[in-house]
């Protein structure tokens, strides 16, 4: 994949003195193949500047997310506010005037938080420091009486197997790496550091551990604890979990330097049985080829303790945005263009799974797929990937368009698109994800404080106008 | 200008029909060109990498600048604020171990708020409404009495012009045009709608007006009044002008469609003498063609009501930190570095055009000046201006530079540099601004809500070393 993203960085605007040759060349055939292919028209311009100019001052999605973050306040899956998203997204499509609006059932699982987590230091002289803390989600609670144990800290999953058996038995494990603050990306540096979270209860119960503490998964110092899924990797070892925030992460390593230390941790989380549960799909027919669809989408389950207005809100109401502007500018799709409300991607993914395999056993086509997922912030373009037969050529073609989206800012690469959406890949289209400058996201990612005050009207209104012009010229033009 | 962009745009990426044998020809010359160049060295990608890890780790700039916004709460020009935070840099910039650092001494105009402005509609049956309003910088008070008359409401310069001068005659005019929301870049908003502000007074009483209200310069619906300067065209038409919030002028003009109202305006605010001011300059001396300079900047002023975090705080710590980051990493600059602090952008240019006018007459070169004056956001790369005699050379010379910059999302366009530099293109080097992501800028520009909670850490880190790399390839390779 990187080979193919040099190639295209190559073809940018670098004259050097290595890919002088081979840039050449490339422009050789470049300019044959842009001859026998011909323009995007400037009506295609137009098109996009309009679909700005609509999103920018008849935007619904801000309206929407205000609305959704309420009646969907802590809508994790499963839940009453799951319910209430299910059905005020449904009612929002239903008001757009496209061809059909529909529930698909699925069966979520139901973790609940129960009570307040109490999570204290225990210092020598027993007294206590509360920690501001989070369950992690599909964890086991630690029953009424809450554990006492010792502490020791790890920077790593690695750390924890290196460790012998009787240094972690009995014990509390406190995973204190950092996300990498030199990553540009901040998505990858969580991508970096959340394995603590989503692996380290079972490593370290293999070890014979009690129960685990993790750092917040944020570059920021502050009193945020962050939530999100764990997975037990053996149902029989199963040790409860919490997020702590980054100032206590740092005040309890701190405070291990000078002496041993215990934990007192009490949390009363659960998981019920599953629930009946629905993605929310709305679909636009296509006049000339209906059985080649363009999904856009987002998922509407969200964290139960704040808003999950960035994580995912935006990217459901950017998704239903795309369908009312094109709506609003008469737009006729040649394409079926779909919008599709995901549920339980964060802890579960039954959703997804749920639409794509029904998707497959259909034979549908999905021609490209585009998922917002990474906040409501400032879009800068798309990442896209593929199945690995087709997409070289098919990438090639989107990236013709480049010069379409430019002026807004927006650029393509590669990476990869949305986990609601990657089962489609063996479809053989495109799949894409909304590129958004990333900085902010983990000050709000799975917290209280991810409400409709952080998310800024006109960002959000771009993000859903650079979704609404890529679905645009993949429908003008296709990928063949 | 623009043909010139064009003309970058073009080689960038497209491989359209009409571009195609253009395209060509610059393919193969820029090839030519290349070759004939030689290529930056990976070391300089690794010297930029570098840069942004020292930035983003150790870098000082969100610590100055939460010590500027305290210190210097409220620094318009000759204030107390202002002295505080000409002595608060110099001694920051004194810890760099950089060769000299010195005020550059300027008198500068004394404006002064006086006591909180009181505006409010007065309803026929002479209830009143408060409205939440700022007087405008330079703007004369109404006197202790205030002032009271009938209001009418324009939407441009043009309009008051149009009327006949019985209709503004004794009247408070209401400039109520917003900032166009479809413009992507906000500053081009900005720049549509602030004539009402700057001139609005002057040319409302020409035509005998009393006093102007002007809605405040924000895509934003809220209730923080933003001021900002006006400037009189004729002194001996000066008449009291305020900035009120958009809610209060969309509450105003609704009311206005419904009957004649009056406005009770009352401002304390006057000019006092002119006060010794500074620039605040730091120097580092290169090593090898010391007579050419290098500039980082800001502007160290800000409006008196916030804490001018990101106008302009952000652009003087993230220049501050320009020296830091490479004194950290034990660089040597071949060329001079100067970072300069400009005093009273805001309502005057007087350190700008003071530094300029010195330099030019000590015929000093700048082969290059970079002015951060759009708030401490994601960075977006650069615009580039200069004498037309130079430009497209020194721009194309930069312009390979983009591959090294483009991994942190910075890109290079045409397009200004910043008021306090501007009058350096006679010495015909480039200028240039730093380029950010503009959505968020006019939510806090201006207002009480400008403090340091505004700005994003790692944003403005991320300024910095955009900054820094800039100073670095310019210093590597110069312009010629």
């Amino acid at each position: 994949m990187m080979d193919l993203d040099i190639f295209y960085r190559t073809t940018k605007n670098k004259f050097f003195l290595r890919e002088s040759l081979f840039l050449f060349l490339v422009c050789v055939l470049s300019t044959l193949t842009a001859i026998a292919q011909g323009p995007p028209e400037d009506k295609d311009a137009l098109f996009i500047r309009e679909i700005h100019d609509i999103a920018l001052t008849q935007g619904s999605c801000y309206g929407w997310l205000t609305d959704l973050t309420t009646v969907g306040f802590g809508r994790l899956a499963g839940s009453p506010a799951a319910a209430a998203a299910v059905d005020y997204t449904r009612k929002m499509l239903d008001t757009l005037g496209v061809d059909s609006v529909w529930l698909q059932p699925c069966r979520v699982p139901r973790w609940v938080r129960g009570e307040k987590e109490q999570v204290q230091i225990v210092l020598p002289d027993k007294k206590t420091i509360e920690l501001k803390a989070l369950a992690l989600g599909n964890s086991i609670g630690t029953g009424a009486n809450g554990i006492t144990a010792p502490v020791i800290e790890v920077r790593s999953l690695d750390e924890v197997d290196s460790l012998p058996d009787e240094a972690v038995k009995g014990k509390i494990v406190f995973f204190n790496r950092p996300m990498d603050p030199r990553q540009i990306n901040t998505f990858n540096a969580y991508g970096g550091a959340v394995d603590q979270r989503v692996y380290g209860a079972s490593r370290a119960a293999k070890k014979g551990a009690v129960a685990v503490v993790v750092r917040s998964m944020t570059n920021r110092l502050d009193d945020n604890p962050h939530t999100g899924t764990l997975s037990y990797q053996d149902p029989t070892q199963r040790i409860p979990a919490v997020a702590i925030s980054t100032n206590d992460a740092e005040k309890l390593s701190a405070l291990l330097k000078g002496s041993a230390l215990s934990i007192y941790l009490r949390t009363t989380c659960e998981t019920l049985s599953d629930v009946e549960s629905f993605n929310v799909i709305a679909e636009w027919r296509g006049s000339e080829r209906p059985g080649d669809i363009i999904l856009v989408g987002g998922h509407l389950d969200a964290w139960d303790v704040g808003g999950g207005a960035h994580d995912d809100g935006s990217g459901c109401v950017q998704a239903m945005d795309v369908l009312q502007i094109l709506k609003r500018l008469n737009y006729q799709p040649k394409h079926t263009i779909r919008c599709v409300l995901f549920m339980n991607e964060e802890n579960g993914l039954v959703g997804g799974r749920t639409y794509w395999q029904t998707s497959n056993e259909l034979e549908e086509y999905h021609m490209a797929a585009i998922e917002s997922d990474r906040g409501g912030f400032s879009p800068r373009g798309f990442t896209a990937e593929g199945h690995v037969s087709i997409f070289q050529q098919k990438y090639k073609h989107v990236y013709q368009w480049e010069p379409l989206l430019e002026p807004y800012g927006l650029h393509l690469r590669l990476g990869g698109s949305g986990a609601d959406i990657s089962g489609l890949k063996d479809q053989k289209g495109l799949l894409f994800g909304l590129d958004v400058d990333t900085q902010r996201y983990f000050d709000f990612h799975h917290t209280a404080v991810d409400v409709i005050e952080a998310v800024n009207e006109r960002e959000l209104e771009l993000g859903a106008a650079a979704m609404t012009s890529l679905v645009f010229l993949l429908d003008q033009y296709g990928l063949e």
